[in-house]
């Protein structure tokens, strides 16, 4: 009876917002089911309910992150008119995404490993990475970019400003689009006073 | 016999270049005094000859780092003129020092936890963020800096990016000259086409 109430009070959705944490607090290595167990409150039988495994639940847990920024790439902004327009589109979104999906993307920012989800959401993220290079490398041949960084190193660094984020953020300090707006402002234009 | 002729084979600096790889490839909690024996090919005795223990061989692993950065700040470039000139030079200097000193500078960016030596790197690192910052503000005081981005979060955002080179650099593919330069363009003119 008990068993049936947090199975019910338990989605996944909610389960996996517990689980994310974990991950992230302990490692996705370093993290048992028997931890995230203790974490949801509830048995590892009930957690077996909605998932396969440990696996299963950061593939999820991943997948909700790679969705939110492939999301971006479909968007009319991010399809439609000049290169530099749409790469700028796709910087202030990305930077959105990493936001509103904090723990998600701070997750898949960390994963390194060599089980065959590991390996598939760091497949994707050079999938996304190689979409925006191609997008700078666009622009630049429409003249819109300067010609003198190579591409590859400017998405690089680029994403290097964004990613790093998560290592500060903390929702309440500062809001999402002040920090959206001063990567869009120091991505295209820099710091110099013009 | 064998003994000494390890021990007078191993300076602090040889003993340190191992020290630093085998932390940063099993984290600095994950690493124990046979690791570190093993990976030196001396007998622990042998390691603490040099030093008293692996938060020594820490200390001075990061303490490298931290010379390397702090030195920047001392240096006439750094110390005299405009204050935007001094923040450019800071900058490419920065991103000089973290290539030259990658394993040391990786470490230092990855000290996360609660010993002595882990607190003291967290806080120099802070303060030499901390120092970096009060140059943006100078910067954007006497003009030359945009005034609509703040200096701390766009010092973050800067550090983000430098910082970010640990995760795929590896020498030999780029010079760090082109990294350097590339860093300075974007962080000072941005990406767009003037």
């Amino acid at each position: 009876m008990a068993d049936h109430t947090t199975r019910t009070a338990y989605t996944v959705e909610s389960l996996l917002a517990v689980t994310v944490d974990v991950f992230n607090e302990r490692g996705y290595d370093g993290t048992s089911m028997e931890d995230l167990s203790r974490a949801a409150g509830i048995s590892k039988s009930s957690i077996y309910h909605h998932v396969r495994g440990k696996e299963e639940l950061l593939r999820l847990a991943v997948g909700r992150a790679l969705d939110g920024l492939f999301g971006i790439l479909g968007e009319p902004a991010a399809t439609e008119g000049p290169a530099v327009q749409r790469l700028e589109h796709v910087v202030r979104r990305t930077t959105e995404v990493l936001l509103a999906e904090l723990p998600y993307v701070t997750l898949l920012l960390r994963v390194r490993g060599n089980t065959a989800t590991e390996q598939w959401a760091l497949e994707r993220r050079r999938e996304f990475d190689h979409r925006v290079s191609e997008l700078v490398r666009a622009a630049v041949a429409d003249g819109a970019l300067r010609s003198d960084v190579d591409p590859r190193l400017a998405t690089r660094l680029l994403f290097g400003m964004i990613n790093s984020i998560v290592e500060w953020y903390r929702p309440g300090i500062r809001t999402a689009d002040g920090v959206a707006d001063t990567v869009v402002r120091l991505a295209f234009d820099g710091l110099r006073a013009v």
